[in-house]
């Protein structure tokens, strides 16, 4: 998997669990950008019910986590599937019902400004059941705003 | 401030802060149940657009970080202001749009069912410009869902 | 489980493990002090080679996060020997060749200060394969030094 | 400070606190490898004492913390130095006298095995009082043993 796999039947299924099939995440308009190697970017426009600093009407941290919770999640079933990829689409869906986070560490390290906002996803420790991924969330003039590291557990 | 606070004009600039001037609490309907001693209590009700896992319609784990994030936040302020409780509201108000999260870790427990979700925070470590606080997350039914430690600076 | 096991052959496995088999855990003089339902405690006394800050004389962070982790990895041991009570001595001892930490979250609250310190821990979480654990340590005046979360994989 | 300032009088300063005046660092044999740009490094070599898993003789998870702290704080030391490049030598081992570690997230992704191990730490977020940092951990063989994130008081 060295190359894009943008127009693969997998990017397609993870698209569309992303985008359309978890109510929150469709809440915050999350949308797939790229899933290439080892890497999955997701993306969020900012809109007026995500601000946080109500002064300085910035991305409120609850969107920054709520990212990087999943951008983290999504990079652990890129790795459990990579460790797997004999498997159906349909077994691929089922696994995916079964993945949960463990823990994730959330380190906000610049305010939130931005129209849109993309966070990063990879994996740092991939096991057959558990993956630590590492995460980071930059802003449209690509100015890091928070990083995270999260453990998913399938 | 050994006694409840509920009609106290910092318990009203509190939940007037946290349940209707920022956005994103008020997208999630976050309300203020309680301030005693050194625990502040916050509240959701569950929305089917809070859902994470579409087929065991559970809460997201964005919606139980931003809880968490945001009730850790409202125990360092408490923290900060009885160290300063001779300050005025205006100058309260002032200090709290310089609040703001370092860093957060959840702990993911159990699924998130239940008909609303209640998170408890209290302040481990508090200094004069620096707070590191603990929260737990339970359902209606007294599960423990989730738990975080958060450091916030003033 | 719901009674002190101080004098039974698990209580004598986990405490040859922690203070003699392991050689880090050795140079650090740590030593069982009780397993009792879901909590175990861990004992170190301070030395003059454990001290981080020069000036003040208290105890180095290194040693707080070693005792924190090993007694949330121990704890999470016990939680998994729990599950499988019906296992022999032997099988335990080759299970616990394969525990290891996956993440560990510290804070430090306080500057460590004492003759002694001990700290606590208990599982969160406790699945079959991994557990997640929440560890207290304490000085020898009750004082609550560093506090710290911990996920562990068998 | 984009050279390398290995000859100058703050890194004979760094790597005497690191190396000599800390007792727990003397006891681990921490040394200063470079301080380059924002990337302090930090070598430690193996020792049949420091292991953890006796049975695959590998580092034990504290030594790796422990490690991994003080390599963050000293990464943090040298951010909050930059600020403040007018300073005296003395005021600044005043400075560090006061500098405390708040909590510490560690990953531990591979077996430590090797003969020596070193921890590069960098900066997330500086502050005047409070800075973030990253740190990884490798083996000889540039293996990445563990990674960590710290947040750092002065």
């Amino acid at each position: 998997m060295n190359t894009p796999i943008h127009n693969s039947a997998f990017f397609s299924l993870i698209n569309k669990i992303v985008s359309e099939k978890i109510p929150f995440n469709k809440l915050l308009g999350m949308t797939v950008d790229s899933i290439e190697d080892d890497t999955i970017k997701i993306k969020i426009k900012m809109k007026d019910e995500f601000v946080g600093n109500y002064i300085k009407k910035n991305l409120h941290g609850g969107v920054i986590s709520s990212l990087i919770d999943v951008t983290g999640g999504m990079a652990a079933f890129v790795s459990f599937y990579k460790k797997n990829t004999e498997q159906s689409i349909e077994a691929q869906k089922k696994k995916f019902s079964r993945l949960g986070t463990v823990d994730l560490r959330v380190d906000y390290l610049r305010p939130g400004y931005g129209n849109w906002f993309i966070a990063s996803g990879y994996t740092l420790r991939a096991g057959t059941r558990v993956a630590v991924t590492r995460i980071e969330l930059n802003n449209d003039a690509g100015k890091l705003i928070a990083s995270g590291t999260g453990t998913y557990i399938l």
